[in-house]
């Protein structure tokens, strides 16, 4: 079987920033450290006057495109996933293609559009069905591009309204890809959830609590499934585990939970056995709640060990810091954290050839994916940090009263009058609308 | 490479119907053959007041899991194909799933749930994503349930308002399938089109004229693709040649399109020459009008020749059946379109087995794909048009006074009264809002 992966990522940000610390949080009279360090957030991207989830995958795929030197007649499918749609039939992808197209050589003429929802987890949905196609032997030797797109907006005085963000990821997927290898082997955890949903409504219902627990459990089935395929897991397997990241401070959550849940019966539950006694097994519970209990005090005590510390700074934390400066990108947050890993292990001159990846998605609605990746030689080529960075300091940062108008932008019970506040450069730009209500798309030079 | 293909096919048709002849046409103030015969339509379905587009796909996977006795556990995927979403966030599957688990004994934990949109091809793409998941080797035995479903309703007085219907399609999707394998090889034609789509909007923007072009355009793309893959088709590599029918005449004129386009260069164009000519090449036009002109009269003359309608009658006409009678299923048309085939062909004794079917699906906004199927030994014993006869026969007649006030409760603008004309027994039924908007569903026994 032929390796697959992904060849090439490139992001877009929305191009304006608030700063949760300095703008947010005095307004919301609460101490700066309640996001910063409660949700580990700094600040959130939103999407300028004239950007949308179109413009913002036709930006992430043309800067793909432009880089990687891509000829639209090797890209066999374009898939989008989203869950910020706006239109009930007319796939994102096809906007995307069109709005390219315009300004490429050549077209897309025999590629295979579609769009994909599911929550956050459509992103890996819609990697994965690119990835099913080439290992099918479908493809015809060529490659797939797969994005990412949302803006996540709250209502306003949601709880969820700390958490918002507005960016695309574009990947290449292709045969014997440059940066990482998926893994043919898979782990699912599913059950229909009211957490988080959309029914109708510009801004999602959400159950806040209710979602933080059916991340964890969803997960816990995913790698559980995946395990029943591939062994038992081991903590030190994995050079960096990038999960969906909500706000980061979700991921310390799964974090000690995935961690707990892999060094049982291992050496590392041995040897910190001294220190904090060995984790509750429910085989010797007959009370459920004292399992819970039991358990969570286990999983506070192994939080504060240095073998986890080591671990978590080692393994997790470094896939954290694109999305504690951009805020939730729903389908696009964990491959904003596996960037962010790939990102920070390029600057630390980290061998990371050879290395896995234990990469962990996460849908409310709600279903968890696990699988692996294999990090390829060479894929520190395709890793440009700098140009992350660049995109994320041009964000024009917007003020506490500016930030209300830009939300109301995004309700549509409101009026739209919200003047742009970048002037937009060699870029895709919502144009307005067209005699049909379809939104019309134009490059600016 | 295993084969992989439909193991099973089972409908939902909305419970209530509309005679287009008898209770349309006279309101219309309109000559019922512009529907029977200018459409080929005669009835459409409509949902009860207590159906949507879960309800449906729910009863139609139901009835399959139902009569192939699937094991929920062997479920590895369960994908529907929708563009009548009523969420942005949670895809109709997990509602789907939860409302089976209610029944069924077992669950779909560990089942990837996904939903796809591209207005009319999208339930083809999920059956496709479907086989390469499994085709690539990852479903560790287990098969896929595919569901499309839709309830396409159009504004009232647009001209598609005779061409509306409501059900849904479920299909098994398996290694060795008992009723036909599909073809690895696959065409497709999709450029960005604005010929239908819904903008934020319930009922769509129809450009119908221009959609009927497109279809054309794109169909004869994916053909060329595909040949370009499996080399030249003739018309008598087909047994059945299923296309998307939004309404049977639509695929009148497909069928001379595809024909003209097969002949071309064969002992048929050959033998028709001394009737009707050759058709134009267009390399011998220099003025693309009077090439389009003079095909145009090609087609004219070679849909009336013999060859031509004996092609018809053996190739389309069965195709055409069950859409007659329920109207446009949006993303299960294409798929009533080949078990209308096989049905017609169990009925008349056919022996299919080995043959080979051309499917030709198609999306607006805009994309087609083809792909052949071939039919494998014991496919009569999965087919069972008694069954879809009883289901379209069990529809509760209405009158126009009362498919205004259906159509009125699928207008989010305007309040919902609708008191239900049926009483549902042994199916899913749409239960009312939840505390989260959600909508909730429950089975009556």
């Amino acid at each position: 079987m032929t390796a697959v992966g992904i060849d090439g990522i490139e992001i877009w940000s929305g191009k304006l920033s608030l700063d949760l610390p300095e703008e947010f949080a005095p307004v919301m009279d609460d101490d700066p450290e309640k996001y910063t360090k409660g949700l580990g957030l700094f600040q959130s991207s939103f999407p300028d006057a004239y950007e949308d989830i179109v413009t913002m995958a036709a930006n992430a795929a043309y800067r793909l495109i432009e880089r990687k030197d891509i000829d639209p007649a090797d890209v066999g499918r374009i898939d989008v996933a989203t869950e910020s749609a706006f239109d009930k039939s007319k796939p994102v992808s096809t906007y995307v293609a069109g709005a390219l197209e315009r300004v490429l050589d050549g077209e897309f003429r025999h590629a295979n559009k579609g769009e994909r929802k599911f929550a956050c987890i459509s992103g890996t949905q819609a990697l994965n069905d690119a990835m099913n196609w080439i290992a099918a032997g479908r493809n015809r030797g060529r490659g797939a591009i797969v994005i990412a797109t949302d803006t996540a907006l709250y209502e306003r005085g949601d709880p969820g309204e700390a958490t918002q963000g507005a960016g695309a990821v574009a990947m290449y997927v292709t045969e014997d890809p440059s940066i990482v290898e998926l893994s043919m082997e898979q782990g699912f955890g599913s059950v229909d959830e009211t957490d988080f949903l959309k029914p109708n409504q510009q801004f999602p219902s959400v159950d806040g609590k209710r979602s933080m627990q059916v991340y964890l459990a969803r997960m816990r089935e995913a790698l559980e499934d995946f395990e029943s395929v591939t062994g038992k897991s081991h903590p030190e397997d994995y050079r960096f585990i990038p999960f969906h990241t909500p706000f980061p401070n979700m991921v310390r959550k799964a974090a000690v939970l995935g961690y707990r849940h892999m060094i049982r019966d291992t050496d590392i539950e041995d040897e910190l056995a001294a220190e904090i006694g060995r984790q509750p097994r429910p085989e010797e519970y007959e009370d459920d709640e004292a399992f819970s209990e039991d358990i969570q005090a286990y999983m506070d005590a192994l939080s504060e060990t240095e073998a986890y510390r080591e671990w978590y700074e080692r393994t997790i934390e470094p896939t954290l810091d694109i999305s504690s400066r951009v805020g939730n990108w729903y389908t696009s947050s964990v491959h904003l954290a596996r960037l962010s890993a790939l990102i920070y292990a390029k600057r630390e001159g980290i061998d990371l050839a050879g290395e896995t990846l234990l990469v962990g998605s996460y849908g409310s609605g709600a279903q968890a994916e696990i699988h692996e990746e294999r990090v390829v030689e060479g894929w520190e080529s395709e890793i440009d940090g700098d140009s992350v960075d660049e995109l994320l300091a041009a964000r024009h940062p917007i003020t506490f009263e500016e930030y209300e108008r830009v939300h109301d932008q995004h309700n549509h019970a409101k009026e739209k009058t919200l003047e742009p506040f970048t002037a937009p450069e060699g870029e895709f730009v919502f144009d307005g609308w067209g005699p049909m209500n379809e939104r019309q798309y134009t490059f600016i030079e």
